[in-house]
């Protein structure tokens, strides 16, 4: 009682940052740690070890042991790299499986760069076949070949199973700890055979009803199991109005299916309805945190990124998305370049001109960020997508008689020419439709060839809005009014 | 069991898809209801209730019956706004609560737009207390007055109490359907108890243990619960390492705390270890998906919008944000103003200056994405932001010295000028440094403004860009070229 008491005053972030302070202070203070002993070579060296031995960084040790994994994977992503490393060695082997399944995936790659065969198989170990194909294409395939041999004939299979599918299915979501019971025996069997488990697996708020043949018929909430009568039946008190899924169907609406019917876990079934495995709420939790961060990462071209690797290894993750940009950034230039007579000729054109590009760029972008949203929440489909594609051109006509007209007073107050008000008037409503048709288009293409319309979509429109944006304002203006 | 294969062999979206296509054909086929008299003031008239009675569409009605809330929320979403609310006229009154609030805030307000009075607190009525507050912002005053007076004394209280949090809070997300149990009774007569409410709240994966002053000691485990000795005292089998909430806590870290300890639902307690509520992951997925996608719309300036709203409401939902930008836009206008003689004189920069703007402005987008995420994961701290900032400019001097030499050799090879090409190089290489520098302090900034750093960053970050660009860019040729 005082004991929780205790852990309530103080929030478990805070007891995060005070353990990193005393990593800090413990390192700080302690001498023969300075910067010349404590980098990389010396860890690996086994120096260290040496040192943790004779020190009292086993104090540290023993603090650490205290810790859910979880917060030890935390503290670990928010060290540096040779502070993360010591600590890393300081962890209690028994954790090290479960720690290297939280930290995201540029941390473990640097857990594991320090760790040996050994040690890695050892880790690998002490976790079930569905997190083993998590880790494993972070693993060394000696690592690999050394756990499946030392797996039972049933979790190989399952191992086998879990590498068979691609990311973002639900495949590689599912976990193997169903409890599977028959619809013929009375509930207090089930209870009692539930007892002889001795515990559940984590998450089972409904066991799965299966026939002799291991073809699911229905579930068996936990809580039904409670309530009814124990002299019941499981097939009386089983429901057969089961959401289930397939191994390969894709992990996104999967997640949808748990939102919207408020699911806790579901099995999942092959084509014959026999029971595969489970996948539970707590793994489409991680899907959908992992997948908002790659997308937002994905938006910018970036891979996951070690808040803490070297300026050069992060430099070169931000190189591609650069050079393409640097790629339209040119084409657009040369687009400039065209004109160049006419920039000559009337000087405020080169002023003007990136104003008409910035507003499409913007209001394509709105259009697009509508359009995934849409797209996710399967909210388009085909009877409806043409009406939609109206709407965003009506609005684009709308807002481009109105701001274009703002921008032409503009233009006209400034440089006394109502010509080139008008001018920029046209522009502006030319490519705001242009970006209207752009910002609709590309996500359902991109979404249409497979891949993620959120990534990619917005360098295709400020491509479009740009090129074209330059184009028009240009065009127009060596027309009417050079 | 032949009822369970049918399901299975057609997946629920394409059960969906069937349905909006049923209505379609209903309603095509359905010859008095064409154009002119399936518009609003007809449906608000009860011209269509009329209708419903005598016709084919009671079979459209019976079939809706049978169908998911969730489903028939997201079958309305996808219904452009007349056959939206005709579908909405046929739904059984019982479903009414659940579907407002399964629906998109934009189209909940559609809906209730059509409801009068009666219907509406008959909806909330069926609600409990923590629903009925989520729908509150929506309702008009009379209806929560009647729905109010309407409510037993203990729920009145809890709407109160849920009314009181403010949105983004746990005790907004929380309920009050928690299961509470004493230390010092037996299993099996925990089991007794159980039984006797008939049925267990959704999602009760762990009872709480309360003394009589109904402070929190501990939690029991549904499946400690079953599979644990009968006659175990509930003090011997429950945990007492609780990860508890405050209601005030902000949803944002509750939600990582269940990421992180894989929690299916906890307790909410007061400042005095009273228990007051309970959040379920449930509740979480729901939180984190709003806050996704609120942030994705936010970035872009837009409020949740129907997809099926008018050109005119949604062309002024985007209005504030082409506004700002506009702004922006008009003041880096300025800043091109002031070198229209340089211009003149080298229309080469014209073409070239986009360039420098453009790059730098993907850049800084890259730090921002980065940082935000480390913002959300809580890996950024007084103690690591220095180093963090340092290396951001490392890695801007390292991509500009790179691309800026790219983007100068073009220009040299495309003007002929070298000093061009140097000038190039030094204002790409200045820009990327005000990026990295932006892009890691603005949303740092905005964070401890206590505002989402992932909404507004980036339109600051493309003002700095933009302007310092084009003010470096002409500033240098200025100096050096002209």
């Amino acid at each position: 009682m005082s004991d929780f008491d205790a852990k309530n005053k103080r929030s478990r972030d805070d007891t995060i940052q005070q353990y990193l302070d005393d990593i800090k202070r413990i390192l700080e203070t302690h001498q023969r740690i300075d910067d010349e002993t404590l980098d990389h070579e010396a860890l690996t060296q086994g120096v260290l070890e040496e040192e943790i031995r004779n020190s009292e960084l086993r104090e540290l040790q023993s603090q650490l042991d205290a810790i859910h994994p979880a917060d030890i994977a935390a503290m670990l992503e928010q060290l540096p790299l040779v502070e993360r490393l010591l600590v890393w060695k300081l962890i209690p082997p028994a954790k090290d499986g479960d720690i290297l399944l939280e930290v995201s995936e540029a941390v473990r790659e640097t857990l594991i760069a320090d760790m040996d065969t050994q040690e890695l198989v050892a880790a690998a170990e002490q976790l079930d076949a569905d997190e083993i194909a998590d880790l494993a294409p972070d693993l060394p395939d000696d690592v690999i070949a050394d756990v499946f041999s030392s797996l039972s004939e049933e979790e190989r299979a399952r191992l086998r199973a879990a590498l068979s599918y691609p990311d973002d299915t639900v495949g590689a979501l599912m976990d193997f700890e169903m409890v599977t019971v028959r619809e013929d025996v009375s509930l207090d069997v089930v209870m009692r055979y539930l007892r002889r488990l001795e515990s559940l697996p984590p998450n089972t708020d409904k066991l799965f009803v299966v026939d002799r043949r291991e073809i699911l018929i229905g579930t068996l909430l936990i809580s039904d199991l409670i309530v009814a009568a124990p002299e019941t039946k499981v097939r009386d008190a089983m429901s057969t109005d089961v959401v289930t899924f397939n191994p390969d169907r894709d992990a996104e609406s999967a997640a949808h299916a748990f939102e919207r019917y408020d699911l806790s876990s579901a099995p999942v079934i092959d084509a014959y309805s026999r029971i595969v495995g489970r996948i539970t709420i707590i793994d489409i939790i991680d899907y959908i945190r992992e997948d908002a961060e790659q997308e937002s990462l994905g938006k910018v071209g970036l891979r996951d990124e070690d808040l803490f690797s070297s300026v050069w290894k992060s430099a070169k993750n931000r190189w591609l998305w650069l050079a393409v940009n640097l790629g339209t950034a040119f084409f657009a230039s040369r687009v400039i370049g065209l004109f160049e007579h006419s920039i000559e000729k009337l000087v405020a054109l080169a002023a003007l001109m990136p104003i008409v590009a910035a507003i499409a760029g913007n209001s394509g972008n709105q259009t697009i960020a509508l359009i995934v949203r849409a797209i996710a929440f399967e909210e388009i489909n085909k009877s409806n997508a043409k009406g939609l594609l109206r709407k965003e051109l009506l609005i684009a006509l709308v807002n481009g008689i109105l701001w274009g007209s703002v921008a032409g007073v503009f233009a006209w107050l400034l440089y006394g020419n109502i010509a080139l008000g008008f001018v920029m008037l046209g522009a502006m409503l030319l490519n705001l439709i242009v970006a209207a048709g752009v910002g609709m288009l590309v996500p359902l293409v991109l979404q249409k060839m497979g891949r993620d319309p959120a990534i990619g979509s917005s360098v295709l429109l400020t491509f479009s809005t740009d090129s074209m944006g330059f184009l028009i304002f240009l065009g127009l203006a060596t027309v009417f009014l050079v």
